[in-house]
């Protein structure tokens, strides 16, 4: 019999979708072309020696010249601009604002066939440090109501950039998905008094069944009701609304957790494409007891469809126990 | 300066990323792998003389054997289950129910490699008419509490089988966006007295410069906050709340306006992969105020990334005025 689970987080229903579930090892991506990426290409924007193409840098971590470890450009495509101001306009049924908001990215290695799998812990410390830079200083400007960071690896996932990188989105409203979830985390917490993401941490820890590795800060696990394979969330197990607080030995441990579940995709499942992002309040929401920050990840190994786009449920072809477990499994060579 | 556009009905916002933006002719799907797909496969479960591949049909139009119209048969690799009943389980943190539901597959033609917009607009009414039977069919299970009826075209839409087909799913749940949606358009009713989709229309007639194209009971127009580019809505002009009501004369025109928006897309686009699906309450509840039933089109000519993962906002790439002109002017051979 399939299961149609609820997500209590974010009231999402996921068909788990028993009847033509696959294995584990059937969303390996063996059969994904593989071509071979070279570590230097001259003609990339982000590649060391290229940094007059992308124009007033915003922040690096390294020295002058093309000697960095991180940097963050504007960038340029931007989907919003820094000039402007954040004006709303109500005529009728058309409802606009400026786009008057932040759009940069990460570089987040000189090196351009890198992935977060093999990057050294240090590094993806040091990506971490710039994303809390970047997060609190977005977060300054005033017509910043909402800040996303995120990171798109692949094709698949939506870039067409081979070079390892990053992207903050700041905009000057928060998304009517951010306001109905913490809606639902507000009704939960006046029922029972908790935290509805400390309350699924402590649940998941408990059961076990779901966990794919739990750090000294951190857990990694698939959600009960993941909404498509091997969809996993990373959450901080001290409670704090805000990614903004996050603290130099959280940040350790994040890289540390973040570095290994990547590992668990690369050699677990062949390099698949994915996408990661954070959801966080800003740093002076903090203290909101009934929000948790958290990092999602979402490897792209089936698509949306139809049924997806018109009912906003999920069908999800891999059980998620069965899903965790087999990353829980998965040998790493470090 | 970008702008940014609410959707009223659905409360989404859509960055509408002017400095990034594609003209209408950079979406034609050119450089799209074009595959010669012939007209009969003898080994597509689909294809006539292969009835018995597909036990259990449902319904069909037309006559015994191999001479069909349309077939309705169950997925073979259903989400969902006939059988069982549609317990709910509640246990801590873990809220589910049996995967009690229907999932079924409407054959549109016994030609392979035919497509909506090739298809004789008799063919399309055919096609509708058994969206009624089976929508209205499905509400009979009294587990039965919503029905999505959609179509996936090509790979990029999550379709893996060539043969023209839609689908019928029905859930034991409302999705919880049915539901947000529902209280938005509820809330809309409480302030104006207005269906907000009644207004939608109005305005956009008016308006006219995101309409497609208006026929006798439906318009198709771009909504002004557009999730990704040429995303369309065909709105009923009677106001509604089911599809379940729609009479014999509208079908003949939602056929046309059906066939004629698929081939604006088939010859203006050139053939790009698309989703289509029905939004409709009960038929029960057809006499509700505030809800109107409509049909959306997604084409999928862009990827969804990491932002719109995180926030539930859209980054569109092309501006609907645009698109819908192009769309109004591409001339069709009919």
């Amino acid at each position: 019999m399939p299961e149609i689970r609820q997500n209590l987080i974010t009231r999402e229903w996921v068909i788990v979708a028993t009847e033509r579930a696959k294995k584990p090892e059937e969303f390996v991506q063996k059969n994904k072309e593989k071509k071979e990426i070279p570590g230097y290409v001259p003609t990339c924007p982000f590649c060391p020696g290229n940094e007059d193409k992308t124009p007033g840098e915003v922040c690096r971590i390294g020295s002058t010249g093309k000697d960095w470890k991180v940097r963050v450009v504007p960038n340029k495509f931007a989907a919003l601009s820094r000039e402007g101001d954040c004006k709303r306009r109500i005529e009728g049924i058309k409802r606009s604002i400026n786009g008057k908001g932040i759009h940069e990215v990460l570089v987040e290695t000189p090196i351009h066939n890198m992935t977060t799998a093999l990057l050294p812990v240090e590094q993806v410390r040091c990506i971490i440090e710039v994303y809390k830079n970047c997060f609190l200083a977005a977060y300054k400007d005033k017509c910043v109501e909402h800040v996303v960071i995120f990171k798109n690896h692949g094709e698949g996932a939506g870039t067409s950039l081979e070079h390892p990188h990053s992207q903050i989105i700041a905009t000057p409203v928060v998304p009517s998905q951010v306001r109905e979830r913490m809606e639902e985390a507000i009704r939960y917490f006046d029922d029972t008094g908790d935290c509805v993401f400390c309350r699924t941490l402590k649940e998941e820890l408990e059961d076990g069944d779901r966990i794919i590795w739990e750090g000294k800060s951190f857990v990694a696990f698939i959600p009960y009701a993941a909404l498509s394979a091997f969809h996993t969330w990373i959450f901080p197990k001290r409670h704090a609304a805000s990614f903004g607080s996050i603290t130099p030995e959280e940040m350790n441990d994040l890289a540390i957790t973040l570095k290994t579940v990547m590992a668990k995709f690369y050699y677990g499942l062949d390099n698949p494409d994915f996408n990661y992002v954070i959801r966080s309040l800003p740093l002076e929401e903090d203290e909101e007891e009934c929000y948790h920050w958290y990092l999602t990840v979402v490897p792209r190994l089936s698509k949306v469809a139809g049924f997806e786009l018109g009912s906003g449920m999920f069908i999800n072809t891999a059980l998620p126990e069965e899903s965790a477990k087999f990353l829980r499994e998965t040998k790493l060579p470090f």
